[in-house]
């Protein structure tokens, strides 16, 4: 079974063009499904929203989404209710020029780039006949460029399987970089499929829901939550989903996740802190997402120092409660403190430098109170990080 | 009235010597009240707290305080049983040089510095003597001297009011600097008064937490709590305490929370982030800690960058229901937002500009719900917090 990335999905098209929203390179993309079975939508819970999420909410609670039209360079945030009016140009145009009965209604709009300014609504419907012709099943690459901003490159994961003898696919594509420009690196994230979406039992929203909080949920890079936000699914297939469904949705959108955390000119090094012995699921995720969170943390990754301290200290202040003296804590398998003391010899010490000089590694905390454990992802907190955010106007 | 900082304040002896903990400078202070009207402590919430916390909590809770005894260089945390035995003993020989009928159960000990090391309590007690003959109401500066860590420097404030025909003191003597090897910087605050400092209605530990609230825990630097921090009072007045006492003490307390901030290698500017139009205080504060710990809004301090963008995101995800069209956004007296968009001009960016260079402004935010109002102490976040961070090993 190959895997191609952007290989076909049975039922979509896709598109990206240079729409001149940006100086260079292309900045607005569509897909568009013929018919759709399904679609689910998770959105930022910032009280402080884009114009587009307003109009995507509303898309997806109607029931009748079938296409998204996103463009990168402008979030048309902030835009008050001129900024509703000019997305709303922008949906009728393209549903005009798509043409195959599809109506603005049936468009979620998602936007991306500086806030506060108005969209380029003459500049982006001028194009939209271009983007029409664009659309082709081979597009989903054009597609995944064309919804970038300071991305250091294409985000995407796709999952295979068979199902009722026939192959079906899940997709995601997205974009994001917080660490980077965080007004313009919104995180989006796209999900197609031709795979049945729900059961009885299990909506497509809700398998969205839960999907997206054990992925994007669970990753922070700033701890800052955009204005524009959106996870958009479709699905092409009707019927009753398999399981393989379930899991598909959940490994692209942690795959694609991930991508995210460790994007940014300032990110060197991505942790994945695992907290376990916790009475509950959610204990234990709380105590991930502080320590995971704390800036002490992530200037010590930065720094690749083993301060077993500052994360004692940050899961002490996570109000869970547990004894201190069960506590443990580790990068990867190098112990650094247990039974309240320090573990770190000159030995511990050079290993675990080893360890945190790797991309990727782990920060593994048990708190001796139960069996549940949950895990977060991070990212180190460098220069990098000050200079694109103290020196970017946004 | 004269107000010399380290004036005597009736009934307490101070002192600071070299004990030789720290490679050289005082690291050994010590405040000892004749008589001991009433006490209170506040103490971290962290689970992890160092063996000092715990015997002052009790010191404190036994209703028996009569002294302090504080070194620098070493914070005894992470340290165990061994470290509780260590804290004990250094109590223990500073009683008995001293003398007059201290106890070490009268004395609450704190420390700050490195942590996960043993006090070397051998040097610490073989000084004790030097520490009890150095004590004398003349002694507070040196007190305030032999408490500090990586702070720029002293940290004391004053206020005088006079009560029943006498003038009384509130005298508070603070250490930390959050920006700057946090392990080391443990907030530490220490408030002397010779007024009577309770009545029947309010106790002076409700004092003393309450003027907390309003003070330390309105201030953030990197949103970590230290293992160790401490705030004790003493009194050694009896009597009912007058009105002015109690605002005394909520105005040292906030003067040196102030010095807390604004001290640091990377901090360049302290911002008061004032939120009004809350339907209650609890969520004018709720708002104001959001945007006072926004990592984006911080390193926009740094950049002089009137990012009103950033500033509502982080309004608009504190978890406070407000209408986004109503939300208000200035630097000082500079408008930059409201009425749902933009008010930036180029005339209003540049004085933005000249306002966020000041050493100190005000981010004010109004959310249009209602009158209440609250404010939060922040500072900016710039490459010295990353250096200082990732370079220090604690």
């Amino acid at each position: 079974m190959t895997n191609p990335l952007f290989a076909p999905v049975r039922g979509f098209r896709f598109g990206g063009v240079h729409a001149g929203i940006k100086a260079q390179g292309l900045d607005l993309g569509a897909i568009v499904g013929d018919v759709i079975y399904g679609a689910a939508g998770v959105f930022t819970q910032n009280l402080v929203c884009a114009a587009p999420v307003t109009l995507a909410k509303g898309a997806v609670s109607a029931g009748q989404l079938r296409a998204t039209l996103v463009n990168s360079g402008n979030a048309n945030a902030a835009t008050g209710e001129v900024g509703l009016a000019d997305a709303k140009s922008t949906l009728e145009a393209f549903a005009a020029a798509y043409g195959d009965e599809l109506i603005a209604a049936d468009v979620a709009p998602c936007s991306t780039g500086v806030i506060g300014v108005r969209l380029p609504v003459e500049t982006m419907n001028a194009a939209m006949p271009t983007l029409a012709k664009d659309l082709n099943a081979e597009g989903a690459k054009r597609f995944a460029e064309a919804i970038l901003t300071t991305d250091r490159g294409i985000k995407a994961a796709r999952r295979n399987f068979v199902h009722e003898g026939q192959e079906r696919s899940v997709l995601a594509i997205a974009k994001g970089a917080g660490m980077i420009h965080p007004n313009m690196a919104t995180t989006l994230a796209f999900v197609v499929s031709d795979s049945p979406c729900q059961t009885v039992e299990h909506s497509f929203q809700q398998a969205l829901r839960e999907a997206t909080d054990r992925t994007f949920n669970r990753i922070t890079v700033d701890g800052d939550t955009s204005t524009n936000d959106t996870i958009l699914a479709m699905s092409s297939a009707g019927g009753a989903a398999p399981t393989a469904f379930f899991a598909a949705l959940r490994d692209v959108l942690g795959e694609v996740a991930e991508m995210i955390v460790a994007d940014g000119e300032g990110a060197e090094h991505v942790a994945e802190v695992i907290v376990s012995g916790a009475q509950s699921e959610t204990d234990a995720l709380t105590v991930a997402r502080t320590v995971a969170t704390s800036n002490l943390v992530k200037t010590a990754m930065f720094g690749k120092d083993p301060n077993w301290g500052r994360i004692a200290g940050a899961a002490g202040r996570a109000g869970v409660a547990f004894d201190p003296n069960a506590l443990t804590v580790a990068v990867n398998d190098v112990l650094l403190f247990a039974d309240g003391v320090s573990r770190v010899t000159l030995a511990v010490e050079e290993a675990a430098a080893k360890v945190m000089a790797l991309p990727k590694y782990e920060i593994r905390v048990s708190i001796g109170e139960g069996d549940a454990s949950a895990s977060y992802l991070t990212c180190d907190l460098g220069h990098g990080y000050v200079s694109v955010n103290a020196d970017y106007r946004s």
